[in-house]
């Protein structure tokens, strides 16, 4: 029987993220992570394949946003409306509690190369998956894969400012703020 | 003594990459690479780290064509001249007669998530090493990251329409086209 555990898989992220950002992430075993917040290692891989999906556990949630994004758009909304709906959703998934753990979660990653060949994968999967359903409501498949890669490309850099130090706008007006930029660089 | 194999490493990535699109990538050791040109495993690991590599040799070369693309713009360019000129000397490595190779390394890479990592991975070094050389000519370096990524984003989607059945433009065409566009979509 498995006992259940209560919020075993946040305690064990954040327990994860502590130690990667101290010891090392390579340093780092899975039966460690679970040590440190009293649970067996076998816990450990009934909520995580490896560690290194400690990292990426907020996936799935990006590429639902992104999609719910995209379909809240009107209508008649041009390919940029949509885009920006997209944006406007997966930013605002990242809220002011999580930036201190975005802002850690991002140098234990710039500290690995194999965490940062995972982390660009993810970025891809998002723009694949908003090219993909800009594509389903009518969008022609080369301006949906334009407007979602150069979109993910703001989003990168509106991420990094957002996790910089002393940075307090939320990342909602940091998006606005670099496709403007976008837009003028482009002029 | 190292015997000097003329042309081992072009023989042994064409061979590599036959292999890994008849038989598979997974399904291919660097022993049957060596052995389809009558060369020994060991020669391919004088050439080659291991197998995956054999899909990024040209990597160094993009980022060097990047930084002479960013170093050739006039001192007083424009952000958008500087990583127009750097996205021209990126192209211009990718002459027609590579279309075939880059096409069916494409296919490969498709096929594999690990492999779809490393390649994102390349091209995030491509945006960092230009966004870093802009920063270096005085450009401010949030406005020489976005330019850098959206810049790599650019390049991703011409490249996937430079390999695409039928498409006869060269990719320095191509990539002008895409930047049009981006212009249009932002407006």
């Amino acid at each position: 029987m498995v006992r259940w555990e209560p919020g075993a898989p946040d305690r064990l992220q954040q327990a994860a993220l502590e130690l990667f950002a101290t010891r090392g992430y390579e340093e780092t075993t899975a039966a460690e992570i679970a040590q440190a917040v009293g649970l067996t290692e076998r816990t450990f891989f009934r909520h995580f394949k490896d560690k290194r999906e400690v990292l990426f556990r907020g996936q799935d949630h990006l590429v639902k946003a992104a999609l719910q994004g995209v379909n809240a758009a009107p209508e008649q909304a041009t390919p940029m409306e949509v885009l920006t709906s997209a944006l406007q959703a997966i930013t605002s998934a990242f809220s002011d509690e999580r930036r201190p753990w975005s802002r850690t979660r991002q140098q234990v990653i710039d500290r690995n190369p194999a965490l940062q060949e995972r982390e660009q994968h993810k970025l891809s999967i998002l723009a694949a998956t908003i090219a993909e359903a800009m594509a389903a409501r009518g969008v022609a498949a080369p301006t949906a894969t334009l407007a979602a890669r150069s979109g993910i490309a703001a989003f990168e850099v509106a991420f990094l400012r957002w996790i910089a130090d002393g940075e307090q706008r939320p990342l909602t007006v940091i998006i606005k703020d670099v496709l403007d930029e976008l837009r003028a660089l482009l002029r």
